[in-house]
């Protein structure tokens, strides 16, 4: 083992960041993974007027006095997202693409902005669908795959798969217009179903059915139970007990994740809550 | 019955205040029993690093900050303690002195900030111990009585004690000294006992005993069993889920009070899950 962390914290929305800076004043080791500019929701509010202390703020300004609080304790934010969260045991395994960091504890706070499943997607999920480029794409060497791609990051996924001989059809789920050579086949088309028999067989989007023999679906958030193999939920929620303790020993969760209502202060409370748990946990460790 | 609040929220540290702007934001009508300068808790911490967006703050500034959201939302604090908290089927009855509000849900928010109990206390607790000079003072009419008081408002208490004929022993457990005519004696004594046999017979200090009919211990905070008879409690928090609902329909509590840890952010986290919750609650009354 490279390195091992005291507490990893997956998510960057106020539950994480309430969480980091609990951990980081009680002196722990901290793996710290979301977006280095925060939440993309915390943008997108207009004006909150129930962060008790902050009367009618704007998100931004919001976004910016969380930004200033986690850069006065020097709280680092790795810009990266969590793939898979294993127990194995006495640790926890996280895999971020290609590499895999440990932690003796985790604090799940990923909210619950997950993108909408397409039809058949759940269904063919390892006959065909894949949620991993990096992981799965010798599978399907120089066949043809459709890429579904929630963020502007994921085209260097397709060229990979690209490099290694498959035909590639990029559709892209972001604004932003993709950056990709010609070979790469990029659609802007709606995409509405998977399909197929024993394994899946074609992509049919709102225009038409693409024959394929794989489709990528890169969500950077993943239905939570995707995201943590094994732990309890109920309603799409992670189950928690009042100390924000998992149904796995050592696993805590905060915020949207368990449960609404959805709302800052709310994540944040639970925030540090599940960061003095951890502690606690930690202590017992020793 | 005159009129019927919506809410009555009991406690106005980060708990009581974040249910408070939550009602208000939902248009509830509101009673909110506390200290219209905010709890003394707030003015004495010294620096507050946790509470996510206000980094290092005083306590003094962080309660400016939230007494100017409450004032943004025009929401009144009324400057009295809730005696007793009593179901009343489907609503709730609050004593505060000799008033009583009626209030179709609850939301106790008190801290667990209480005096310490002195030894006999619980024992002779309707035996000659009462905590309402103004509720049982007639029982004691031209008696020997002590005053443990907490707070200097309780001197008028010890006022009415001596016009109704009580040969009155002062003890102020505060710093300031006490404004109060010679026929009150005032002791300033550390009390460490209340002793008797079937009923009190006598209050011993650190210097002497003092026979008395009646022990009258004026604390503003009442431990929770004795403010809400019946609710469930354990190890002296009040017994809530996720929700913030306690064992009685109606009655929600958030932070201190419902167990540690005993922090701000979380506290004005649970104070908006209780708000929420009864909203919903009341939704459902309708």
């Amino acid at each position: 083992m490279e390195e091992l962390f005291d507490i990893a914290i997956i998510g960057s929305g106020p539950a994480g960041l309430s969480a980091a800076l609990n951990a980081k004043i009680r002196n722990k080791k901290i793996l710290f993974l979301g977006k280095k500019e925060l939440s993309e929701k915390l943008y997108k509010a207009h004006t909150i007027n129930n962060y008790l202390g902050f009367p009618n703020i704007s998100g931004q300004d919001l976004k910016n006095s969380f930004k200033k609080h986690i850069e006065s304790l020097e709280i680092d934010i790795m810009d990266m997202f969590a793939d898979t969260v294993y127990s194995m045991g006495d640790y926890f395994s996280i895999s971020v693409k290609e590499k895999v960091f440990d932690a003796k504890t985790v604090i799940v706070a990923v909210g619950m902005d997950f993108p909408k499943t397409i039809k058949g997607e759940r269904e063919y999920l390892g006959k065909g669908v894949s949620y991993c480029a990096t992981c799965d794409a010798m599978l399907f060497r120089n066949k043809k795959v459709a890429v579904i791609a929630y963020d502007k990051e994921d085209e260097t996924e397709a060229l990979y798969l690209s490099e290694i001989g498959c035909e590639v059809y990029y559709i892209p789920m972001y604004k932003e217009t993709p950056k990709l050579p010609d070979r790469i086949k990029i659609i802007n088309e709606k995409p509405l179903e998977i399909s197929g028999s024993n394994f899946l067989s074609a992509l049919i989007t709102d225009q038409r059915s693409i024959e394929v023999s794989g489709v990528f679906v890169l969500k950077q958030m993943k239905p939570v139970q995707d995201l943590i193999p094994g732990v309890e939920t109920a309603d799409g929620h992670i189950v928690v007990d009042r100390s924000m303790q998992t149904s796995i020993p050592g696993l805590f969760a905060a915020g949207d994740c368990t449960g609404k209502p959805y709302q800052y202060m709310k994540a944040a409370g639970e925030g540090l809550v599940a960061s003095l748990s951890a502690v606690a946990y930690l202590d017992k460790l020793n």
